[in-house]
């Protein structure tokens, strides 16, 4: 009977006006409608405002006519959906995954060919994708454009980075919509390779806020098999149309049916908090594919790392960058290497006397002399280390220890070589027990003409990830293409840097006090981000008085990114000897957890503040993180998220008086209070400062 | 005191005139010299005769000053070289090479560049390359193009394959130089991708004879890290100049000092028998890097793979070239699968009782469904039997019968894919005991935009190799870039393709009576050729009385190519069926060595015909195969290459008086006659045809 209806509302409805598809809350709508020469459109309203008006989806194929006109609805079907589902790691227990969805089945009068466009509209916003059933008229394709529209009515202010196909590592730019322009940022960096398409094309996420206060954020969920969409924008129509990244022979995707896009997704609130809380990026991922979980867990870890970034010591063995790799080198040390065994002991001493649970070393295998900027294939071999890093040794101390040993791979964009590798470099984990591979790609892509961002490397990621599992290893990538909700399907894929780290604020012009107010609203909707913070000697003078950069935060804020940046592998990145120079502050960074069974999202404005509470799995501890960008910021918070008629003891890591980010960076204080569901607290946030809080019950 | 010499020598004539090299006998000498703008050349004499006049020699670099001009020699050295080494397989048990050597170091006046040029005279020709030291002015740099000229000086009969950069796999022209012209030949000729630049461009090894009689032959050794060669030709002024295969954005080679060239060759002689006698082309290569090589063994071979050919079976197991590679497949079976286990076991049976080392078995695992043409790049895992094919219980039977089986690896030129499973297929190889994988890659390459003969491609197949010895198996390749003797350094390289084999004449215009009498002088100077000979059943109307097609040979012809076609690896290509209808010349199949003492080249001509004597190795018995073109050939050869004082049962395989390849090709006969090495024997040819002759000791 079901059936039934559903054909007679398609014969009643089918060839008239607007198909159409509510959020459950009803405050979001989406409508569907062909042109009169049977091009596909929507538009989406918020409430009563026109937030999307008429916008064009379609395809451009090699070789074959253009899916973007002559379509005729065939069928049109209206469902709802609703689960909860249980992330392995994450922000919370639960997430509910509730939408309604308008499935339009299409046919091309010329062609024959069929094609189904998917809607989903949830509380927070609406997706769509191109779904390619099998069929005669369509099995192997290549798409040489997408043609999908997003046509704003606004000059809206926009939180964007250049649609860049190799990078994503830049600073924001925050403009008036009819502002963006590539050609007018500093591309002195400290970004290696740069592939900017054009002075309007801009990445995703991109955040928006209205004139009237409206959120609105493009992206993109389930980017499988094809490549990253960037956005290219007419900035005097407030329209952006899809741009995808071509392979080494300017086609961008091959596709073979039964198969779908990605889905593009437009989140609209008028509550910025909306918007960093969604999980709609998540939901709109398969579920995991991965039957046995238990070994994949959340990493606390320092590092052999920031020593390199501040000029302590080098990743390579020879201090040369003009050697040749020799594999089982005969070139003679510099003293000046970090992996060195002792140097590696120490911060499994380290690990073990502070209960890390990780430490990642970089520079360990051999490679590091000529790796950058070469565009050579034949790199690093991943399993030679150089003559002085004992890995079995350290691994046994480790193991002794309980401390595990994070991988790092940097493959300096070669992915040819890295995938030839790629068993062997993960039989080399397990077999020196590395759960978990911190992987990186610096430099051009080999196949070379490929990018980072192309349907080629999106397909590696996953590919890296997809063998990581037959291993039982979880993987946290580098300079990878946006993750895009994969670590639904795949949670061993635990973490990504994927935008612009706290490293930049080591050697270049850095990470302005708005950047991490940002990241939340765009590069994190996508998955946890490994942006490694707790950098507590803020400025480099420290190491050479001649040195001018400096992390553009306070002392405290770093303390706060643990709660704000959610990551279940998180960094202590700083030096071991800083941290026991501020070992009350560093208590923060031991005692903050990394995976939460809650999370509760205070106060949020992007490029501003973002205060998060969250609750520690399996415990009644909380951790609350409250960052500002370059503005002071007074606010007082209520405490009612903590459990009822429980008292809590509350140690309050904040910035001192005169604190601030450049003149006074590391003036903290901290004090401790008694307080329960009915408290409140005043935060008082330096500028480009923070305030980071611990509660644990003492009842 | 030497060293002195060198250094009065290079001050006395350094800045000269020409600096020549002569080959040992005196006869080829090679001249060196730098043009009035510093331009390096080269010229090439044989006796008085001027083969190579005046050839321009250069590099042109990639965002740097080409390396073809400005130079002025600082050194230039004299050596002499002989050594001799053992194949671990081969046609003969040592080979001599002897050379002398002329090594010329020049410097760029404009840029201080380094660069050598390093000549070798041999008996039979010339070889030179570009070596490149490592020096500060010169690290890593790309090759836009190499400028070698090959200005020859008469309009010689060549033999020329286009200069197709994706395939090897056509039948040859022989016209005058002046006619070349791809244009004009029959591209209707069964090979599925193709890439041809230009009009004028031709492969190498270019064959070809002047009119006086002189032959030359232009190819190419140890191409390693670098593309492959081609050649563009001025028809109107006999000039050649090297045309490297590019990359998929343009660039030809990516490099880094120090490093070489390759190897490129003209041979001279006015014996035919000297071009297909020389092993200029492996000595020109490094001595072997597998110190181990006891495990690498020569393999007669039958297997499941002909039967596809002519129609009575398929590769696929559903019977669609439609459905999708699924992996544990869900689709029914044809019932027309030939790789099942009962047919393997029938092949086991026959190998065993036959005397055969191997079983071939293609299409026994999951893909051909989808795997041609389509550009696809995951079609097959090289692990997934089909459900009817019991790797397990046939690799059990095999080891049961002392059978070894033979791998097979169809990458349909996803070579991104192949790489990285390569392990794991190795692996799984080594589990179920095949010595010997054959790979392919039909079809347009992966990393899309690269193509078959390009440096990424090459040193894929080296990779294959080398990765191929870590587990101790041989590889013989098809479809690969032209072999160019890298089988001295890895000697598990047993064999390649890379060439038109016997295939194409099951289903295509096929290969000309002539093809087999070019190969042994061009194809085959770079390393064996896995022909795939003893074709019994030549028409192909046996199988489909609507079928055309026909090998283009006698039976017997068939027989003599076992001698003809040197392989270490040598199929009986034909089916058990019709072997066991003609015993009597199968008996030669079984009885012929495919490895060798000691080879004797008794009658050659390029086009015409050949005959080729080979002792077995380790044994006295002899094997003497003729071969023609269209043309019959009587003549009579001296038997004096046999043992004196040895009686021989010589069992000669000859065509039948009314045999001819196109009307009668299956008429043969067998006689047997008692010979010493004073004796003749008279060659009775058909057309097409050809004679084999077994010698074996009776005292």
């Amino acid at each position: 009977m079901k059936q039934l209806f559903s054909l007679l509302f398609v014969f009643a409805f089918g060839f008239t006006q607007a198909q159409t598809v509510s959020s459950p809350s009803g405050k979001i709508a989406l409508s569907f409608q062909l042109t009169s020469s049977g091009q596909p459109t929507y538009s989406v309203n918020y409430k009563t405002k026109s937030v999307v008006v008429s916008s064009d989806l379609g395809i451009k194929l090699k070789d074959k006519p253009a899916l973007n006109a002559n379509f005729e609805i065939q069928t049109s079907k209206n469902n709802t959906f609703n689960e909860t589902w249980k992330p392995v790691l994450g922000e919370q227990t639960t997430i509910v995954n509730h939408y309604n969805e308008l499935v339009v089945s299409l046919v091309q009068k010329n062609t024959n060919v069929k094609l189904n466009l998917v809607f989903r509209a949830f509380d927070e916003g609406v997706a769509f994708r191109y779904d390619f059933p099998k069929q005669n008229e369509l099995n192997y394709f290549v798409i040489s454009d997408e043609e999908t529209q997003f046509n704003l009515t606004e000059n809206n202010k926009v939180f964007w980075l250049p649609g860049d196909f190799d990078s994503n590592e830049y600073e924001y730019n925050e403009t008036k919509f009819s502002d963006i322009d590539n050609s007018k940022i500093n591309m002195n960096n400290g970004i290696g390779v740069k592939s900017i398409p054009g002075k309007y094309t801009v990445q995703t996420p991109l955040m928006m806020k209205s004139p009237s206060g409206l959120y609105v954020n493009i992206f993109e969920a389930a980017v499988v098999n094809y490549p990253v969409m960037h956005l290219k924008a007419d900035v005097s129509s407030y329209k952006l149309k899809s741009e995808l990244v071509p392979n080494a022979i300017g086609d961008k995707a091959y596709l073979q049916t039964p198969c779908v896009s990605p889905w593009r997704t437009i989140m609209i609130s008028d509550d910025a908090r909306d918007i960093v809380a969604s999980k709609m990026i998540l939901n709109l991922n398969e579920p995991s594919k991965l039957e046995d979980t238990s070994w994949i867990k959340p990493m606390k870890y320092v590092g052999i790392w920031w020593e390199m970034h501040v000029g302590n010591s080098t990743w390579d063995y020879a201090g040369s960058q003009n050697a040749t790799t020799d594999f089982g080198t005969k070139l003679a040390s510099s003293g000046r290497h970090g992996a060195t065994t002792a140097n590696t002991k120490r911060y499994i001493d380290f690990a073990a006397k502070h209960g890390f649970d990780g430490v990642l070393v970089e520079g360990w295998n051999e490679g590091w002399e000529d790796w950058s900027g070469n565009w050579k294939e034949e790199v690093f071999d991943f399993v030679t280390p150089y003559p002085d890093f004992d890995i079995a040794a350290i691994s046994a101390y480790a193991k002794a220890k309980n401390v595990k040993m994070i991988m790092h791979h940097e493959t300096s964009g070669s992915v040819a070589n890295y995938e030839r590798r790629l068993d062997r470099a993960f039989e080399n984990m397990v077999k020196y027990n590395y759960p978990a591979v911190k992987t990186g790609y610096v430099g051009k892509i080999i196949p070379r003409g490929e990018m980072h961002d192309g349907q080629t490397m999106v397909n590696h990621f996953a590919h890296v990830v997809k063998r990581a599992a037959d291993y039982k290893l979880m993987v946290n990538s580098h300079e990878s293409s946006h993750p895009t909700g994969l670590g639904r399907t795949y949670p061993n894929y635990v973490a990504a840097e994927a935008a612009r780290g706290n490293e930049f604020n080591a050697w270049s012009i850095g990470n302005p006090p708005m950047h991490e107010t940002i990241l939340p609203f765009t590069r994190q909707l996508g998955g946890p981000m490994d942006y490694t913070p707790g950098i507590f000697e803020i400025k480099m003078s420290h190491y050479d008085k001649k040195k001018k950069e400096q992390v553009q935060t306070t002392l405290a804020k770093q303390l706060a990114l643990y709660v704000t940046m959610y990551s279940p592998i998180q960094m202590a990145a700083d030096l071991p000897e800083n941290y026991e120079k501020y070992s009350d502050a560093f208590q923060f960074i031991k005692d903050v957890a990394i995976d939460w069974d809650e999370s509760r999202y205070l106060q949020a404005e992007p490029g501003d503040y973002l205060t998060i509470a969250r609750k520690a799995k399996g415990k009644q501890s909380w951790f609350l993180g409250a960052i500002t960008d370059e503005n002071p910021r007074n606010t007082e918070i209520k405490l009612d998220f903590l459990s009822k008629g429980k008292k809590y003891k509350a140690i309050i890591y904040e910035d001192a008086k005169d604190a601030d980010w450049k003149m006074n960076p590391k003036a903290y204080s901290i004090r401790t209070v008694i307080v329960t569901n009915s408290s409140k607290i005043k935060l008082n946030l330096a500028p480009g400062g923070g305030t980071a809080i611990s509660f644990e019950p003492i009842n």
